[in-house]
């Protein structure tokens, strides 16, 4: 490892020139690209020309003349290889959480005979209320949740499991699932699946095709840099296209929108599950966004984030400074996704501080530091700075001060 | 009408100014803003604020420091007073067809021993696609979508119809229902009301909590020149607040997002219909064109458009080089929206055509030439061109050109 890091400091780094792509400001250190991925140049231009010229000057023809009705199927297109798909499966649009209400919803009607949707218990909340809905909607005869530790979903797979709902990585302490093998244990036992990408698609090697995957979602503001609130994207295997309903039949999700028919015909293939009409600016801002995944291995950015986060926990750990941030990730780099996240009696306060420092990463509730590499922005030497001015905030005990504020706006 | 015509020719024109705001290439005549609202010089800087500084800069600490938290509540309150809704009953996210399933799911509920949705057979389709969605998820038992023609939906109207949804202005001949009216019928039945307005918000009055409606939505990218897809708004009335369950559910439309707990407890009043992130270019674009309906009386926009309307009619009907354009509106300026529809043998050759000259107006298929009128940037001079321009396609018979060619790309 020390060998490899050597090397990225001393000019060995091959994914270096990314970090010229993107509009980050000279002082910040993003550990944030895992919430919030950061803005390119390109997205920058590219988004003027939808505004002045396509907007502006060609209006209405544009959805024609500049694509916008196929916008939805092209950014899937050029997430696919991202993701480990071949052509036809992936769409973009809507929400998460709409889209796997579109998801869970088909699935569900294809085991018509299972009543019962497994989940992790501290998958990301959004996925468990969409699935709530929908036992709302169906009531608990037709759609129940279960929710079970990570360690007990494989024993929890009976009869009566139609989906398997999980998150390749989990949002809080960055665990990985073995996407591949929980799937097969899924099919064996006659059950679906629904993954959930949003944490790893664009910086973990997915192979969802290889790994004969059922469903799935993913995120475009994180990884993929899309842009606040970008557009979700959405996977469903080809075996399944023409057995599906799903519920959220929009116009655009027509086979003929402009014919105007009163009955819904699905358009054929993965088109079915765009529903209404799709947010054009934010869609454009992504699809111009992954223009930068073209020709990249996505092996390397895993790499290189593996790299960055075990360089970054050794400083950590051989720091007395700081002793009271327990990681609560897994401690093998295979196991767990481009982030570490630690526990900390002040997690608040010291995000807050660390930010004014320059240095932005996430609080999670309730005493949660998560960091996040973005492999395409982070050198070996913003982990330096980094970990220098969390020491510093330990050190100067700004924190508390923070703390303290907050205490006064609360009371 | 003459003597309020020669006055907006004569500088009279009180709502001229408003014209100077949009960013219009000066060739055009632009008949289509009930599609697509064109681009304000204001939006296009406030969208490079939000893309350079926002994102670029502020990154993901925008969420507080911008309030990208509350924008959908905000634009909710912005199109408040447009729909004629007072504070905390309007939230702006998703499209028209995920809204619409959050208000119909939400209002059969309501109506548990009613299984009928009621609607218009020529109803916008995305409408009746969506209802027959859910009639797909539920069951014909527990809903069945019912389609009559307009003259006969109040004889409809039973002791099973739990939900009458319909549009405010119909978007192919531009006919307006009384709402004001219906929704009385339909709660003397005790049936709920879901309006659609996304032919009338931002041009004709309207008075929803006056009119004492259940739900509506409407569409942020038409007269509300949200931009491409801009998101949609949905209004609930708050004496319904406190009994819904939306089916949707999201983190962002939860009581405290950032406790991910993992039971669903729905946000107070309105903000629990919002589902996912809500996609902030899109949603700020909105809000920014929104900023010209401030202190601007929806009346006289509904009046100049009806001016405006009644005097192209007034000229193709006096043109016998035009006769062959059928109006299929209702010829009452007070029985339509802010547009005229002509059925034409050659509609689509015509619109072509037209929009060649700089005339940009809508083909609806299979026969309709759509006219919108958006009061804000179109003149009387626009009208006396544009019609000219219509006389000088059919006299020249380029139409027939443009249907020639098209029929070569077809075969």
């Amino acid at each position: 490892m020390s060998e490899e890091l050597s090397m990225m400091r001393g000019g060995g780094d091959t994914l270096a020139n990314l970090r010229k792509s993107f509009s980050i400001p000279k002082k910040v250190i993003y550990l944030n690209g895992n919430s919030l991925g950061p803005l390119q140049f390109r997205v920058k231009q590219r988004l003027k020309e939808v505004i002045d010229l396509e907007w502006g000057e060609d209006l209405i023809t544009s959805w024609n003349k500049h694509g916008w009705m196929d916008l939805p199927d092209r950014v899937g297109e050029k997430i696919a290889p991202i993701i480990g798909a071949s052509s036809g499966q992936v769409i973009c649009c809507d929400s998460i959480s709409i889209n796997l209400f579109k998801l869970l919803a088909s699935a569900m009607r294809l085991r018509p005979d299972r009543p019962k949707i497994l989940s992790q218990v501290d998958n990301f909340p959004t996925d468990l209320y969409v699935a709530e809905g929908l036992e709302g909607m169906l009531g608990k005869s037709r759609c129940s949740l279960e929710l079970r530790a990570s360690k007990d979903l494989i024993d929890a797979l009976d009869s009566e499991v139609a989906v398997l709902m999980l998150s390749h990585v989990n949002f809080k302490d960055g665990s990985i699932h073995d996407v591949s093998d929980l799937t097969r244990k899924a099919h064996e036992n006659g059950t679906l699946v629904v993954w959930d990408l949003a944490h790893s698609a664009g910086v973990l090697s997915i192979a969802l095709d290889d790994w004969d995957v059922d469903f799935a979602v993913g995120c475009g503001y994180k990884y993929l840099n899309g842009g606040p609130g970008a557009p979700s994207f959405l996977y469903v295997n080809r075996r399944l296209h023409d057995q599906l309903m799903q519920p959220l039949q929009g116009w655009m999700g027509h086979e003929k929108p402009f014919q105007f028919d009163k009955e819904f015909v699905p358009a054929a293939g993965i088109r079915q599950f765009v529903a209404g009409t799709p947010q054009i600016l934010s869609l454009a801002a992504l699809e111009s966004a992954l223009e930068i995944f073209k020709d990249l291995d996505i092996g390397f950015l895993q790499e290189k984030a593996a790299l960055l986060s075990e360089y970054f926990l050794g400083l950590v750990v051989q720091e007395s400074d700081l002793e009271e941030f327990q990681l609560i990730s897994p401690t093998d780099p295979s196991k767990r996704g481009a982030q570490l996240s630690f526990s900390h009696p002040n997690a608040y306060a010291v995000s807050r501080a660390w930010i004014e420092e320059g240095v932005i990463a996430d609080f999670r509730a309730p005493n949660i530091l998560r960091v996040g590499f973005s492999p395409m922005v982070l050198s070996v030497e913003d982990i330096d700075l980094a970990v220098t001015k969390l020491i510093a905030v330990i050190q100067s005990r700004t924190f508390l001060k923070k703390k303290f504020q907050e205490k006064q706006k609360v009371t």
